[in-house]
């Protein structure tokens, strides 16, 4: 059974137990698959559980536990699935925290699934009309608006000018019975002869500067029906937001050549997502997007320079609704855009949707946000006061300026674990299929095993005196994770030390912008009840791993949850939701925007954070206790 | 002086009057010119002129006044300008009406001027903003709203997403000073830097069968600056109305290539306008439509198809607004389009114009508009009550299927008349050109002056037997206007008995559709106030021609009044006033439509219509005195 985030798994009386049956094994056979990247051999640390009731029924905890469990963790109960040995009957109630879940984790990538009250913008009503006579000659319209108001009780709609084009039509060929799409209950935007209520998609659709992820959904059922993801084609145009600002500046043509080919992207995941659903695209009347600003505005075709000028003022705050087509997208063409509201320049309408999502806003108690990206958006708050922050960290936990850096795809090692006796690694890629380079979460865990395993010290180098034939000197130093015939790349993919200052750079500017804004809010790290991390790391990112690098403050690891593409939730939930949206342009009302450049300590509070997982190893008491001091 | 459509020339006191001295040279002297296509023979009649004051001072009606005016208007002091000489000394006062001034003739083709009081939808306001700081950042939108609100009192507007995409460069590039421009006082639909408050222009259309005409508006002075016409590029496609409908239908290419062929003639017109009056086609910032329902669903794109299917319903009759780049019109992007409502199936959008137009609707008195075209739409009432129909009346009063009919083009034979003496015509042509062929208003003074004169029955039959040189009887009998020595089109210009036959066809239809209309209503002709003649004749036509064909009740003259193109003066009150737009949509739902098919006694109305100008001579007892009997 699940519950939330956690799987509560019991093991009765049972009279077979054999030598060595471990909880890992008893959630096989409760077909509940526990992630045990190593297979089980108490080395990866993936396969943590927290025993509930009967710890009596398991063999005391392993040494190998103590090393990837932390004391706190401890003492509350955590164990690894493949150590817990069962050793009598009884029943064992153990918790399986969603980071522990195999099966959940690609499709935790997603991001999480926060509850909202269904009411899309977007809603289908077959409604039977009589034909106009010689005695009563009504316009199509009147007879149309007239069956609205008797069969559905909507008053006062409008007719969109498209759809009024296909009404006379759509009445004769369905016989006088026609399928009406409404936009907020009261603008007719499309009919359709006959019943196709039963076909009604919208498409959410995250535009990272990096990776665009979609998400078609049956507006119906309120699912997803299937989802795909790109990279962003601006790349090719700067790989930084600033650089792309810099290039859309320069001519209108640029501008609109970047729009250009994000929206011909869009429009690739539309038909792919479609495909996949067995969808065809104009069955799709609603498209929500989300994104930072300047993707917002490059989306738009608004002219981003003033964004990046101080005191980079966005062109609008509050959401904006445009007409698919005006901007080219090939849905039905009756389909409207609602893009999410901007808080500020730099914190733009993806951050909106993290918020939407994690309901920090709405919370009693302090959580913080992150959402890691090229640019980092992170908010701090609860229903009292929300402030929030963006900090360039860069692209390295997407994968990219990482030597053998690649997207989630197959063959992408995501999981990595380093065997603390012989510094042999070992890891789980993508599909399990043969690797061929390292996502975002894999670099997070391969850097974080290193540290703990005492491959990297503090200062991120890597210790070339350890005489281990995985870390190769000539040349850049590096920790090799696989070699090159065992792999499909044809080449040794490792870990380099330039890999390593990447993470450390882009993991300190985190750190220091959480910092500031805590600073802001006068709060300690203690006094922080949740924390969100979400990303487009590629797959699910280990949250003990991320600490120990020191991506964010160190909190008991109960409170941190990874919630994925978080920024695609939010802009789900506005595609299912018109209160959604209403709350949207008032949360950004609400959100004090805080200027990093402008707080005189940012630059003192980035350098401490360079180290690992901080100069200041008193600020992370947990991770002290996991490291492995050289 | 001028008050109304009535020119008051006083004619004081003057030693030096010369022997034979005429209203019509009086008149010259105080530059007022008066029509007299005859040059002041008294044949032609067009130079009635109503002595208000001082009959005592001119010499006794001549025996040609008495041929040209009827009795009724002898009796209420209706002479002929040119045959009106002055004999004494004293103070004359006479009233030219409309039709009598020579002026005013080709200015009033665009149709009457009605008063509105100006308050056009589009508006431009100049507005100054201050920059966001550091301090305050504001998004752009934010301090263009927060500027209209202070300086405007506009609250609550919204911005398009057109208007957004300027809005960053506009308010850099103006340095904080931006013309908004704003639809309905509501919506900001376009920034542009700087001070360009004073070009704000606006588009009137009326898309005839067979004409459109265009007219350019200076919407902060609410003047035309410049007019257009063209022939319908649709004509190709079928010159009436049902072919149009039947290849429409055909197919949804069709249908794109016909509202193609307009829209490229509308935008054609618009940079003909925009040429000629020195304006910029972005300027224009809205446009009126206004058509027949099929032209207006034809423009629209909206399948015409069912509109000519009993019950003949349109699909919609309220107004509708679209966004001109969605029509393809090359007007500033932000333009809209706003479509008046239609009646009917055929009673378009058009007829409601002429009502606006005429003011039929808020009338006390009795009124009846008779908009002639290929289809003629007729509308009959007052405060009280309007009902209206259309007849199918085909395009012989446009110069459509008439020989050597053309368009009000310089050449074309405008006036007629045929000295009754020696039935030798004479005639002007617009531009005072060489004639090239003959417009609606001259082949309606043709018919009519033949009628007179005895060249034609009352069964519209040319006498063969009157031995005139004119009067020709090899192949079809035809009546020679023009031999082609003195003309350019290297053939003589006739009027056929064919064309007579077109005539007697189209004015039947015209006066039968008038009679069933007064039936419904129980009204005789004399409690007509006021007939309204409007159309595309090309120029202006003689409502005392127009009556003796018997193309509506015969009433005192002075109740007769040509208003040229009344719908396109509808579409420009409707441009200018968004009061008259609101009027509009009541206007529909006001008037009863009236189906002449579903008449029983529409067949007989329209055979006995078919004599000159009817088989029941009681009905046009103005006529009977005018016309010469075999």
């Amino acid at each position: 059974m699940t519950s939330g985030n956690v799987v509560f798994a019991e093991y009765r009386k049972n009279a077979q137990l054999a030598q060595g049956y471990s909880i890992l094994d008893a959630a096989k056979k409760a077909e509940i698959e526990i992630s045990a990247v190593c297979g089980g051999r108490g080395l990866c640390g993936k396969c943590r559980i927290v025993v509930k009731q009967g710890s009596d029924n398991l063999e005391p905890v392993t040494h190998l536990e103590m090393m990837s469990l932390s004391k706190e963790e401890l003492n509350a109960g955590y164990r690894l699935a493949c150590c817990a040995l069962l050793n009598r009957e009884g029943t064992t109630l153990v918790g399986v925290p969603p980071e522990s879940r195999a099966q959940q984790q690609r499709l935790l990538v997603a991001g999480i699934e926060t509850a909202v009250s269904r009411n899309p913008s977007v809603k289908k009503f077959l409604i039977h009309l009589s034909k106009p006579s010689l005695e009563d000659i009504k316009s199509d319209a009147e007879i149309l608006l007239d069956g609205l108001s008797h069969e559905q009780q909507v008053t006062h709609a409008s007719i969109t000018y498209e759809a009024l084009t296909q009404l006379p039509t759509a009445l004769r060929e369905g016989d006088w019975s026609v399928t009406v799409t409404m936009r907020d209950g009261s603008e007719v935007i499309c009919i359709e002869p006959k019943d196709t209520t039963k076909r009604t998609y919208g498409l959410a659709v995250d535009v990272g500067s990096t990776k665009i992820a979609s998400y078609l959904l049956d507006l119906n059922e309120g699912k997803v029906v299937a989802t795909a993801s790109a990279q962003n084609p601006q790349i090719p145009f700067g790989e930084d937001i600033i650089s792309r600002v810099s290039y859309a500046s320069k001519s209108e043509k640029n501008l609109r050549e970047l729009q250009g080919v994000v929206i011909a992207c869009i429009n690739k995941l539309l038909f792919d997502t479609c495909e996949s659903a067995g969808v065809n695209a104009s069955e799709t009347y609603d498209v929500v997007l989300v994104g930072n600003t300047v993707m917002h505005h490059i989306c738009l075709g608004i002219n981003p320079r003033f964004v990046a000028l101080s005191p980079y003022p966005p062109a609008i705050k509050s959401s904006v609704s445009v007409r698919a087509r005006d901007l080219g997208l090939k849905t039905n063409p009756a389909a409207n855009v609602y893009v999410l509201p901007n808080v500020a320049g730099f914190v733009g309408a993806d951050a909106v949707a993290d918020v939407l999502a994690t309901e920090i806003h709405r919370s009693t108690s302090l959580s913080i946000m992150i959402d890691v990206g090229t640019n980092t958006e992170i908010v701090l708050g609860n229903e009292q006061k929300t402030i929030a922050c963006s900090c360039a960290s860069g692209p390295a936990f997407e994968g990219g300026h990482i030597e053998f850096g690649m997207r989630a795809e197959p063959g992408a090692i995501e999981n990595v674990y380093v065997d603390p006796s012989n510094l042999e690694p070992g890891f789980k890629t993508v599909g399990d299929e043969r690797p061929r380079g390292i996502c975002g979460s894999g670099i997070v865990d391969a850097v974080a095993a290193m540290l703990k395993s005492g491959i990297i010290n503090k200062y991120g180098l890597i210790n070339t005196k350890l005489n281990n034939h995985r870390i190769l000197t000539d040349g850049a130093p590096r920790y090799v994770l696989s070699w090159k015939e065992e792999n499909d790349l044809g080449h040794d993919i490792a870990v380099t030390q330039h890999d390593v200052q990447e993470i450390q750079l882009a993991k300190a500017a985190i750190y220091a912008g959480a910092t500031i804004l805590m600073k802001h809010m006068r709060v300690e790290p203690h006094e922080i009840q949740k924390v969100f991390l979400a990303g487009a790391f590629g797959t699910y990112v280990d949250p003990q791993s991320a600490v120990i690098l020191g991506m964010y403050p160190d909190v008991p690891l109960e409170r941190v949850q990874f919630v994925g593409n978080a920024a695609g939730s939010g802009a789900r939930m506005a595609l299912l939701s018109r209160e959604v949206r209403e709350n949207a342009d008032r949360i950004v009302q609400h959100i004090d925007y805080v200027e990093l450049a402008a707080d005189p300590s940012f630059e003192r509070e980035f350098t401490e954070a360079l180290q690992l997982p901080h100069k200041d190893m008193t600020r992370f008491p947990t991770v002290a206790q996991l490291i492995k001091r050289e």
